[in-house]
């Protein structure tokens, strides 16, 4: 392989120049084995903030990231496969019904999964809520769930892009995770690996999302959408609105019981409405022709998801657990709830064991946060308006202090913008 | 003291705000002593180049670079003191008739000087081609020689802003040496922390030089000029021409040759004015009515240079060393030298040996280049334009390589511009 010093690229990229195809590979993988010090990748990193990355030069980029680790191939399964990736926000449980409804229409689902950090929360906590379950499958384990029950949500491996989990790690702390050109490799590196033949991506936007604006959402998605597209992935975006948490729930066990609901033909209009979007994006982009409204009337996905929970050692029947402790908070006034801000649910969620601070923290399966109206919703002075849920309740005080300003009651029904903002594919 | 996060200080530098006090002395010390990562610092020198920082944040910063080591302390002499620094040029051995002048002026020298990296050659170096020399002191050899003789040039001690130290070798490695606020604080919180009372900056424009353009060397000058201000120091700058390399010699012992000759009251005709212009610089800053032509003509310089080196160990009567080896490249037609490459010049007598390429290596003290033409000089084709010199004629290849386009024979005499460009202070 060629040689360079790491040095040189800092400086090209520092003057805005793309770097060449050999130059990225030589970077990557000097980096992933750490010839190129953490010191000059952070450096790096900061100046694709300010210059950015070309589309050709993001491309080779995410390609070397994936050629540092294994890439799984699902090309032998019976059926075409696809998966979603949210960019993370608060209630966010759509994986849960989505997978088994995508697979109730004959699209394989292989859902490689995070758990949550900060304000956001994590699938694979969710699901960990439901005694016995299991994240961590081997590569043939989740060839034979995916062939026989048609869904899995399991932990990614340490095997896919090795590079990307030592470039975010770095990020992390040196204040370089906001670069578009590097969330979005970081994100298709993994699916793009992780071999699945369309995606559909669910960018978030608004005060609980990690993109604030739609201009930076719309930018994320165009570029990863590129990316995938490049890599032969069929992907999608859809641009959905986080400034209000979805559904009622925010926590791990509350936000099963609420899927539940969905996958049983109820549920909240928001979830349902998104997990349908979402999974008629999925069906249409692996080629599928079944209608997910129809299907999922039919119960069949409550079936799959069933399967789907046994297979990872879970008990569908199981009791979810219950939280030790309780808190109603009361609306403070009569009127419309005019706006209920994702972020401070989802800080209130976490304060409440719901999330983790440190990587290596556990989370509570029972914490959340229960809200029991929607913006646009009426609400009466003294009727409950949130409840708090938490095993250890010295937890409330911090957790009712993030929610004080995270919502408004107005006089006049207030206008609220659509679910799904924009779609790009 | 206040505590922050680093990578909140790298998102608000990012960002394109200024730092407060409190966040800059943490960063500064907490770096020092290891608590923010080197992957953090150099993160942040990266955003402060795309940012850069205002004056009155460089200037706290400045301020907490020189506190987390010693500051020297040179009050209690019975002469006021003057310092110049040299942002590092090609044939540029002006420190060392300046020095010897100012003294005998009646303005006390104390320089600290360094080691050459790369095509720029070091004071050091230069000195230490005078058998005997030694270049470290303690800061009380300093303060008894500053007394006795009014001249010394030495080592810098590592107690004086060790954070700069660290800092300066991240940037090194990292792609972040060229931020302007970088490089003033980096030379002026070492010169601050020096103790001198004035200081007059060389700083260096053209081929030869850091600063290319004159518009960058402005900038760099007005920062500094600004830090020394803040710092009571009373601070002024020349900017000088370096497209082409000083006098007729880069290299060790033929520099002291030639700075000799300055002081015997001869010398190249630049290296004079040069020499002159900041000793006039120096001793009006520093308050003296001295005039350094009517000084230099008295012949007293060359005693102080006497002084000067035997306080040191040196033997300034001591036959200055000479190369094994030397080769003649003639010119290859007639007419006017109508450019002399400074950078040229510099990697040929880096190539022969007068300079390293890692701060380990040890120098030639023989090797260099001679030039028997400046530019505007008449030559004719077959006579001699450059000596070459060295130990180890291996590297004669090398050198003539990094001649072949460093020089010019034109028709018509050439227009050339003033060594002195402009002044700030």
């Amino acid at each position: 392989m060629a040689e360079f010093a790491a040095v040189d690229l800092i400086r090209k990229k520092r003057s805005g120049a793309s770097l060449t195809d050999p130059e990225i590979r030589w970077l990557i993988d000097s980096y992933t084995s750490g010839v190129v010090a953490d010191e000059q990748m952070s450096a790096f990193a900061m100046a694709v903030f300010f210059q950015s990355m070309s589309p050709e030069e993001l491309s080779k980029w995410t390609d070397a990231m994936i050629e540092t680790g294994e890439r799984l191939d699902f090309s032998s399964l019976s059926q075409p496969t696809a998966d979603k990736h949210s960019t993370g926000g608060v209630g966010d449980k759509i994986t849960l019904p989505l997978g088994p409804l995508v697979a109730a229409c004959g699209v394989a689902v292989p859902q490689l999964s995070g758990r949550g950090l900060g304000h956001t929360g994590g699938t694979l906590d969710k699901l960990e809520s439901i005694p016995g379950w299991q994240a961590n499958l081997s590569n043939e384990q989740m060839h034979a769930q995916l062939e026989d029950v048609g869904a899995v949500v399991c932990a990614a491996g340490s095997g896919l892009a090795p590079a990307d989990k030592k470039l975010y790690s770095l990020r992390d702390v040196t204040g370089t995770v906001e670069a578009i050109p590097l969330i979005a490799s970081s994100i298709m590196s993994k699916k793009i690996a992780e071999g699945t033949a369309a995606l559909v991506l669910d960018v978030k936007v608004g005060s609980g999302a990690f993109m604030k604006t739609l201009e930076q959402a719309r930018d994320l998605a165009e570029t990863m959408v590129q990316l995938g597209t490049a890599a032969s992935v069929k992907t999608v975006a859809l641009l959905t609105d986080m400034d209000t948490p979805l559904g009622y729930t925010a926590g791990n066990a509350i936000e099963v019981q609420e899927s539940l609901e969905v996958l049983a033909g109820g549920g909240p209009a928001d979830v349902r409405e998104l997990t349908l979007a979402l999974a008629e994006e999925m069906v249409a982009a692996a080629g599928g022709t079944a209608d997910p409204g129809t299907v999922l009337a039919s119960g069949k996905p409550m079936d799959v998801w069933r399967r789907m929970i046994a297979a990872q050692g879970g008990d569908p029947e199981a009791t979810l657990p219950a939280a030790k402790h309780s808190q109603v908070i009361t609306a403070p006034e009569t009127g419309y709830l005019g706006r209920l801000d994702a972020m401070a649910v989802g800080l209130a969620a976490w304060r409440l064991g719901a999330g983790r601070a440190r990587k290596e923290d556990p989370v509570q399966a029972a914490a959340g946060v229960i809200w029991h109206a929607r913006p646009g919703d009426q609400v009466a002075a003294g009727e409950p308006l949130f409840t708090l849920l938490t095993d250890t309740p010295e937890r409330f005080e911090h957790a009712q202090a993030a929610l004080t300003d995270g919502f408004e009651i107005v006089q006049d029904t207030p206008s609220l913008r659509p679910l799904i903002l924009d779609r790009i594919g």
